[in-house]
Order: structure tokens, then C-alpha cells, then sequence
């Protein structure tokens, strides 16, 4: 624990050199009941309510808040305003972040007309795809580029985040492309593995497939579990 | 361990009572992984090869397999299409699940699109909203029905997925009316904090704006750690 410094504007403190992916993965869920408690008004909250109101318990959570310096006073609870401030910090949400997504098929559409960018301080300024019937369309309020211009377009505008909800086939070039333009962040939806020796930029990726079988997984073991008392 | 004695048509075997979250997460990449082998018309990996690939130890893989009876013989490595069928059994695929989407907006639609579903035994069926300029429409070759029939429907038609897309302040609501149908799984797609104490059906939530922080997060990180070394 390194108490409360900070090192300049990315919120995260020296000491968060080896915060685990465990803890990481459970930060933007801080953010969401944060969120939704100031929301409330809540103004404090203790370290035993937010468990109960998270289902994880109460030494979790000063252990996963202490990987980032605490936050909270003993006996006083947790101050929802700074906390959330604090881990909107860390979770670089005040960086401004601004991301183009390629690929304006159904899924890319759906995502463009989502709030989850929004409320997570990062903006949404374009939409790329190769189609020539969808170029120049305006959906939801993008008028769709041209991705043969991408490399025009990210040196006349700044871009930290692609999102790519292209056919599959196509992520990896896109990726290295996105990669070589500089773009931080990809943020893949396509299912490919990317291989990520050879970019250099952090990938995020999405398989909401994973998500339908673990939930297969759980109805197949309770019926099986209900077959066999029977 | 329990050796390779199935129960029954769930492919779960007795001693898979207790398998960890983390191993059962782990599971659908085993799933796409051995898939993607099938399709290169591979017939036998190898643990350390399947471990490179994976980007997980080979103990691990052994670990994993072993809660679920092994599948692998010692010096021959595993054979790509028992696991694989292996695999899917206990994933429920071969359950044949049938699901609906309740929500015909810009996501459920581009869902209702996806071959997610095909491509892990599950059958889509129907897609339901409430607003009657979309009731009738014909989306993605479902005709959009009248969510206030769902109850009909589920009488007339085995349902034992739902999937939530509709706005989150109706996720609650909607899920409570799903379990009471008897629809025994449900994904969330709303953003919802469903209460699992109130609702009897598996319930698998995707909070997409989760991986968004967490890429924002790593995006943060990598850009202090850089400040600092300049």
C-alpha cells in the first residue's frame, strides 16, 4: 500500500505496479453501483453495505480499493462522491478517450447508437465501413466513412480507440492497421484472436458467445443436478 | 477426479459437483479453440501445443479437463474431436435450447442477426417487442411478436432462453414475468442488476461497458507508466 499518492493524471497510484486482472475486472463494477448510488444521492456508504449491495464481501473490497491507495476513513465509511471520482480516475474516464468503430453492419450500428460510450467519458466520432451502398449513409448521426481513408482521417483527428465489429475475417489486418496508424486501443468484437505479438496497441476482446455457453452450462448442470434427485 | 463416468445426457460427470467459476468460464474457449482446430482438420493436439495457442500452462489445461474426467491419454495428447464432443455435451449444447429476444431495438436486432446462437445449438425463435410500429415487421426473417402475448407463445412453444434487450427500467419486471413462464435461463443484456433472490432461472448478465473500462484502464495504465519513464 502506497497511501493516497497519485501519480499526475492517470489517477493510478506507483503502487498499482501489480494490481491483478482479478481486480481489475472488478473495478468498472464499482464504477456501475458508484454510479448508480450517487444517482440515489447516496452521499457515504460502508464498506459492509457495498458489499451487501455488491454480493462480494466487505474484505474484497478494502482489499481491491487498498491495490489503489484506500479511500476510505475506518468507521466512516467510503465517501461515494470521491470514490467514484477516484476510480473514474484510475479507470482513465476523464482521459477523454475518443474512438471511430469500423464496420457498420447491424452490430456496429447497434453500438453506435449505444450510450456506453457516453457514460464512460470516451466519444464516439466516426463510423468506417467498405461497403460503397453504406458510405455516405448517416446512421444515428454518423455519416459512414470511407475505411479506405482511415489513415486520412486518424491524421487529421485524434483516435485512441477502434472498435472493430467487421467481418471476421478481416480483423487481424485491421487490427495491424489500426496499430500501425498509432490507435491505442482495440476494442474486438469480430471473435478473431488477434495475435497480439504483433500489435502494439492493448486489445480488449469480446465474446459474447462465451457468455450464451456459460449460461448453457449452468441450465444443462441444474437440470442435470434435478434428473439425478429425481 | 471421477474417471470418465458421464451422468446421463447432460455430459456433466458426478464429480463436476464443485468446478470453480474460473474453470467454467474457461470452458467456451476450450470450446471455440477445438472448433477452430476441427475446422484446420486437425485430429490430435497435444497439451503443450493446445497450451501455446491457448496462451494458458498445460498444467492448467490438464487441471481443467481433469474436473470433468480428463479426456486426454498420457503421451498421446487429446483427440480433437471426443474433446471437442466432450466439450459440448457438458456445455449443454446438444440440449438443443430454444431462445427468444425480448427487445426488437437496434441491439436485439442486430443479435437476432448473429449466428451466435446456431453456432452453439441454440435456436432462435422469436423476437418480441411492445411498440406497434415494430409488432408485424419482419426482422432478419422473424416477424416481430406482441410481448404482452409471451405467455401464449411459451404455452404453444418451448422457450428456455430469454433474451433481454428491451430498456433496462423493464429488465426487472420482464425477467420476474420470464421465470414465472418457467423459461429457466436468462441473458441480460439491459444492464440491470437483476435480483437472483427473486427470479428462478439462470441468469447471465453482459455488462459490455465492463471490457470498454477495462481497455480504458490498460489504455491509462500504458500511457502512465510511459509519462513516468519520460
Amino acid at each position: 500500500m502506497n497511501g493516497n499518492n497519485d501519480s499526475g493524471r492517470s489517477g493510478i497510484p506507483d503502487g498499482a505496479e501489480k494490481v491483478s486482472t482479478a481486480v481489475i475486472r472488478r473495478l468498472p463494477r464499482y464504477f456501475r453501483y458508484l454510479r448508480e448510488l450517487l444517482r440515489q444521492g447516496r452521499l457515504r456508504i460502508s464498506s459492509g453495505e457495498l458489499s451487501k449491495l455488491m454480493h462480494v464481501t466487505a474484505t474484497q473490497i478494502r482489499q481491491d480499493l487498498n491495490c489503489f491507495g484506500g479511500f476510505g476513513q475506518q468507521g466512516y465509511g467510503y465517501n461515494v462522491k470521491y470514490l467514484y471520482a477516484k476510480i473514474s480516475e484510475i479507470l482513465g474516464v476523464e482521459r477523454g478517450y475518443r474512438a471511430i468503430i469500423i464496420g457498420a453492419g447491424n452490430f456496429g450500428r447497434s453500438l453506435s447508437s449505444s450510450t456506453l460510450f457516453d457514460h464512460r467519458g470516451v466519444k464516439l466520432t466516426a463510423l468506417f465501413d467498405i461497403a460503397p451502398e453504406v458510405i455516405g449513409k448517416t446512421i444515428n448521426g454518423f455519416c459512414v466513412l470511407d475505411a479506405r481513408k482511415l489513415e486520412e482521417y486518424c491524421a487529421q483527428n485524434r483516435v485512441d480507440i477502434g472498435v472493430l465489429t467487421l467481418p471476421r475475417p478481416e480483423a487481424s489486418g485491421m487490427a495491424a492497421r489500426l496499430s500501425k496508424i498509432g490507435i491505442r486501443g482495440i476494442w474486438n468484437f469480430t471473435g478473431a484472436e488477434l495475435e497480439l505479438e504483433k500489435i502494439n496497441s492493448v486489445v480488449e476482446t469480446v465474446h459474447m458467445g462465451d457468455s450464451l455457453m456459460t449460461l448453457c452450462y449452468r441450465m444443462n448442470k441444474a437440470e442435470s443436478d434435478t434428473d439425478k434427485k429425481q
